[in-house]
């Protein structure tokens, strides 16, 4: 896939990784050794250095420059039946990356080349040409900003909104994990399209950022509330009409309570349950679906992948009108990668949480 | 709302119960005085005989010939939060009736008119004008068919296939509570719109009624079965495309594990959980609505009045094609409404369940 992002932004510098030379000897991979049981351990993801590999027929050998954490992979440590199979025990635990190609035996990618993919934690990934997706022109944006809002997470939130939670003027839209790299861009979206945007987030500075920088209407700290059902109708005295779902668990059964005639629930995530060690019974007020003629619906940005050039397109519009804002919190080195990913989890992070494997300073 | 169901079917003999003259000189009633824990009991809805009612300003009053016995009304007893306020305590129990005009203050019904509207179980109801629905002409129908096939029952059954489910020719559709009213009714319908229609039912009488009279493709006896998980899988070996939600439970998680991509779940009731003393948590495998990128949809066939002439003119063509096939199961005598109340939930019902309030020979 090409991705062309012809919205006028000025070149910048050309950033100094693409000059940096490869000059690592070893390949460190952190590699799934057993199903973790709640948070993963360095038990469960094991560092281990392996020689650089070598393209096969058609592959390309890319040299990982930064990679995103989301808390999908710790789904897909798991195997319970998901929408991916589970990653296989011995391999690298799954990440996608932005990366610079080092070696090539196929025709679509030139040493030199950045390519994205789904690819694994490690130095080096051997990746199948179709698999990969080569960036034609950074426009001189960090290469971080491929993996956070013109990446899957901020195709996340734009087709989950646009496509899935259809929002009218004039609707109430409640978020969950607002002050997350999808939830704020999610509310954001809302924003732009006309709706009263709540968010949920956890402690002050969160809630603070999701008013203030995010532009979102009202916010509901969770950990400084007694009860979410009667704070949610506090906030959303019309009821809520779209409900982001990052969370699960107790936080949807308070906003079930809480839809409103014809509600969509935009069902993107379940944080609060992926860390679960037996799997948790499912919400006590899903009646309310049936009572409120509400809907809930699924849905993964890979379904979108061919329609990911309209979605950039508008996120950069979006992004250039100074309409949205996003976070990244870069983490540095391959290394930290474990301690990075239970970032996600403890409620460290704010925003795209990345880590920049080599340590390179752009 | 004016019925119209010019569909050309042939005047039977006028039926005997519009020349029954009505000489009761009491009014029996089943009253709701406090909130069933479980199946409600003669303590919980006590039968009491009053005055016949005399009708106020814009009232009439309806003598009840024949009352609907539907699963949700057991919803209705509870003050659980839901879709309709909960019948209030010394009110009778709500139900769908129909009757004959005996008394009007309106200038829309005079005495003698059919009336068909949600009153409660009793010989005669106070209702206003505007709440009840005057019947022009009943085709020589029985009058029971308008609180069945051509009433809310098959009108659930037509809006939510329809404008919930959506079917495309060669999906599979699987049915809970295939035997029940609903059921059997939106399997046929899914069958007649070219899907593949599997149904599950409790027992072998049932099971063979789905099958010879309503013509599913296959059935699944839940009643005779170990892993109702794996029973899915091997009839709907391409995944579960539509699934008609009656019951709830266990039953909804066995289908979660086989829903097919992009899946639709029509949530019309949860016959399981309504007699619940506490409330129960909801499906363990609700994450496959995201793995799957599926939907949940709750809808109320009262969302639909407006359109029920659209559906009742398909579902009679339907009829007159002989396309349809239903069952009625008719209960003789208001005494034995809070007994045939039960059959809906101990396995007694086939078809529609209607009680004939007194006793009439039509």
């Amino acid at each position: 896939m090409l991705v062309d992002l012809s919205i006028g932004m000025s070149i910048a510098a050309r950033p100094q990784y693409l000059e940096t030379p490869v000059s690592d000897s070893v390949n460190r991979q952190f590699i799934l050794t057993r199903r973790p049981a709640g948070l993963p351990t360095p038990e469960d993801v094991v560092r281990r250095e392996t020689p650089i590999p070598e393209p096969g027929e058609g592959e390309i050998v890319i040299r990982n420059l930064y990679m995103s954490l989301d808390p999908a992979i710790r789904g897909w440590m798991s195997d319970e039946p998901s929408y991916l199979p589970p990653i296989p025990l011995g391999s690298p635990v799954w990440a996608t990356t932005i990366g610079r190609v080092v070696a090539s035996n196929s025709p679509d990618f030139s040493v030199g080349d950045i390519a994205l993919g789904l690819n694994g934690w490690e130095d080096y990934s051997v990746s199948s040409a179709e698999a990969a997706t080569r960036l034609e022109d950074t426009m001189g944006l960090p290469l971080t900003n491929f993996l956070s809002i013109l990446g899957a997470t901020g195709m996340t939130s734009y087709f989950g909104m646009v496509d899935v939670g259809k929002p009218r003027a004039g609707e109430t839209l409640l978020v969950s994990g607002a002050a997350g790299a999808v939830g704020s861009v999610s509310g954001q979206i809302g924003k732009i399209l006309g709706c009263r945007v709540v968010g949920i987030a956890g402690g002050e500075d969160k809630c603070r950022w999701v008013v203030d920088e995010c532009g979102f209407d009202d916010v509901i700290d969770y950990k400084a509330c007694d009860d979410l059902t009667a704070a949610i109708a506090e906030k959303c005295p019309d009821g809520v009409d779209i409900y982001w779902e990052n969370v699960g668990g107790e936080m949807l059964d308070a906003v079930l309570m809480n839809l409103a005639e014809r509600a969509r629930i935009v069902f993107c995530g379940w944080i609060s349950t992926y860390n679960d060690v037996e799997k948790r019974p499912g919400p006590k007020n899903m009646w309310q679906i049936l009572a409120k003629s509400a809907r809930m619906e699924g849905f993964l940005v890979s379904s979108y992948v061919a329609q990911f050039p309209e979605g950039i397109a508008a996120m950069g519009q979006w992004l250039m009108e100074g309409k949205i804002h996003f976070n990244e919190q870069v983490v540095d080195d391959l290394d930290n990668a474990l301690d990075a990913f239970h970032m996600l989890f403890d409620g460290r992070n704010t925003g795209k949480l990345i880590v920049n494997i080599g340590d390179f300073d752009d």
